[in-house]
């Protein structure tokens, strides 16, 4: 059995790192506040007697050892980094929840065959460095770590820059740390198990999706002299896209479509925008789905008026995801051991487990969160459901150490 | 006569402080290269002997003296400060010309009646600090020094903050340097005289303007796992609206509308915005029409969905100028002394003089500039349409003096 109380204590200790007026938490990969709460992470695994590993792209791995040393091991891991303004559950709650069971373990000297191993993933919100899930994607070998060390935030710093100067470039290749199957504990970021009054989300595996960057060039020209219909005006015409966007999603049910970043230029009140650019993430939880909205919105630009200079990149695609069945079922099996209900669902948002899935058995277990928020600074959950979600980690890892 | 090679090579001169790789200038108002581009200028006006007094917003005033003592000078004025993705020409052009006037009385001989003051006036672009026009608007008294000072950039430097920064917070009190009438040499910024193929405009005053700010406040939300039906998109509220924006223009012939600057936040790729803000400019030759545009604006926002928390609050108005008959005529026949053609007509940008001339008699010349374009690196007048323009200047100050 999990300590809820040492568990909810860490997250609101960890918290602080970047914590901001509003209860939330700031703490963009790679800056100095991520590099504290790495250090907060390394120094409770070191104390609990675990190795520690940090590979070529900054993933922490610490290792609780089994009984069989001929069995690899289990893996517990999600992320420390957050959203700008992110809050204090998004990832860290699954870290956390890991480092408890480890504890937990060791407190009750019970002895797991398989070595348990708690992973931080780099970079998991694509929020500072896109694509997100970038640190288990290098692990999974969907990148290389030349793409992930060049990838560069909005002030030209490049994921390797930014990497070496919190010091957790690990000598460890990406990958090299084995496990058997991966287990990854999260806060729902929707609404489906508040609705359906569910204390455990079953996750089956993760909606497809795709980033998109468009550029819009037009011409800078002064907004007062100008006449209207001289004007090529970049971000008329973005604002045109942006409810395309919207209008994309109307077209499938249960798909959706956002813009969530847009930089317009000289950004000046006076001077019409010359450039634009603006992202797009589409998701559906088929791949045909997302074929068929990307197809129109490439159609839709492609209709947009011929003087403007218009470009639209693929910045990341991240097919659907299915679990692999057995951890689905330890997982299932787990919180009904706990007493919890549960419901089967597929997760909205990616997560390092849809790039593990793709080459070691992988499933997650969800907490319901107040109003299906997250990417906000609001973002909660209780006690009891943190304390639900740790026990049913436990549980599954146990489950499936016994297999 | 003015020395059109004297006065092309001043431009290209100070072209240099600020100039970028496409051969504009980003001298934003305030920064060190505006600095240097007031000391540039102070330097030759004391070379020419002019007394130099600088006002408590920073705005310069160089008197070349006549030869009645009596006499109110007759002011030439422009700004130095540009655009982000400025030109060349847009206000220093101006202002050369008329240090070009000062250095052509002088080695003529010839003596005015009237002293001829040369002003630089302080931020006329309002593009680090709004409104535009904020030195010449305190010097009519339609500002305060205190609301001068107060007006923040992006960063949150305040005006006050950064005309003390670069040593330009002079003792004399804003408005104490009187003159009996201003002459504004500029560029058009539009395309009537290249239209019409007449090398010199006169102006005939300077249409109606008005700033907004609007902020629309919806929910931060994970971009994968809300369903469309849940969100308040900030982002996708404001596509909508700046879309409505243009369609304002569209209803009121020679009106134009346009967003110039947006902020989303958090503005990160997988987050649903929850807070943007832009900027409106509305714009027409009469105040009337301004008022059935904004009538509009504020209609099109009180009906946006209930959900969001919209406010629209007004940055500035500038009422429609008339300028000086006599000073207009100046203008005309200076340009007709000189063999030039001319073009009566609006300025649709605002200018100092149109600040001025609601407290002494004023008037401007306008060359054109290529393709009408301004607000653009890329701005551009030929040697000849910079040399007719000086000319016209100096000829409308002679006529003026000799009234
Ligand atoms: N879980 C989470 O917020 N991941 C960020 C990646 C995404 O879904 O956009
Ligand atoms: N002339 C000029 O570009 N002035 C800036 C003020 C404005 O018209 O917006």
């Amino acid at each position: 059995k999990i300590n809820a109380d040492r568990l909810w204590s860490d997250i609101h200790e960890t918290a602080a790192i970047g914590g901001t007026e509003k209860g939330g938490v700031r703490r963009l990969t790679l800056t100095d506040l991520d590099r504290q709460a790495r250090d907060w992470l390394a120094e409770r695994c070191r104390a609990l007697g675990c190795d520690l590993t940090i590979d070529e792209v900054g993933n922490m791995f610490a290792c609780l050892p089994g009984t069989d040393p001929s069995l690899p091991p289990i893996a517990m891991g999600s992320h420390l980094d957050t959203q700008p303004t992110g809050g204090k559950f998004d990832g860290i709650f699954g870290v956390l929840s890991g480092l408890e069971v480890l504890r937990s373990l060791k407190a009750s000297g019970y002895r797991t065959r398989h070595p348990i191993l708690l992973v931080n993933w780099t970079n998991e919100e694509g929020a500072r460095f896109s694509p997100a899930m970038l640190g288990s994607g290098v692990y999974a070998g969907l990148f290389d770590r030349a793409y992930a060390d060049a990838r560069r935030d909005e002030d030209g710093v490049t994921f390797g820059e930014a990497l070496e100067a919190i010091g957790y470039r690990g000598p460890a290749p990406a990958g090299a740390v084995r496990f058997c199957a991966m287990f990854e504990l999260h806060i729902e970021q929707g609404p489906a198990l508040e609705a359906a009054n569910k204390e455990i989300g079953v996750v089956l595996g993760v909606q497809a999706m795709r980033w998109y960057d468009i550029e819009i060039g037009g011409t800078e020209a002064h907004a007062g002299s100008t006449p209207m219909a001289m004007r090529r005006d970049a971000l008329a015409l973005a604002a045109r896209m942006i409810l395309t966007v919207q209008s994309l999603a109307d077209a499938h049910s249960a798909s959706v479509a956002t813009v969530g970043f847009i930089e317009s230029g000289p950004n000046s009140r006076n001077v019409i925008p010359g450039r634009v650019r603006f992202s797009v993430d589409l998701r559906h939880p088929q791949d045909a789905v997302v074929d068929a909205m990307e197809a129109a919105l490439k159609a839709s630009v492609a209709a947009l008026p011929a003087e403007f200079d218009v470009t639209c990149s693929e910045v990341w695609r991240s097919p659907a995801v299915h679990f692999d069945p057995a951890c689905v079922d330890a997982v299932r099996e787990g919180a009904a051991r706990a007493g919890l209900s549960t419901l089967d669902l597929h997760s909205g948002a990616g997560h390092d487990a849809a790039n593990i899935g793709r080459i070691v058995p992988t499933a997650m277990i969800f907490v319901p969160c107040l109003n299906g928020l997250s990417h906000n600074e609001a973002e909660s959950i209780t006690f009891t459901q943190c304390a639900a979600g740790a026990q049913a980690l436990l549980n599954a890892i146990l489950l499936y150490d016994n297999k």
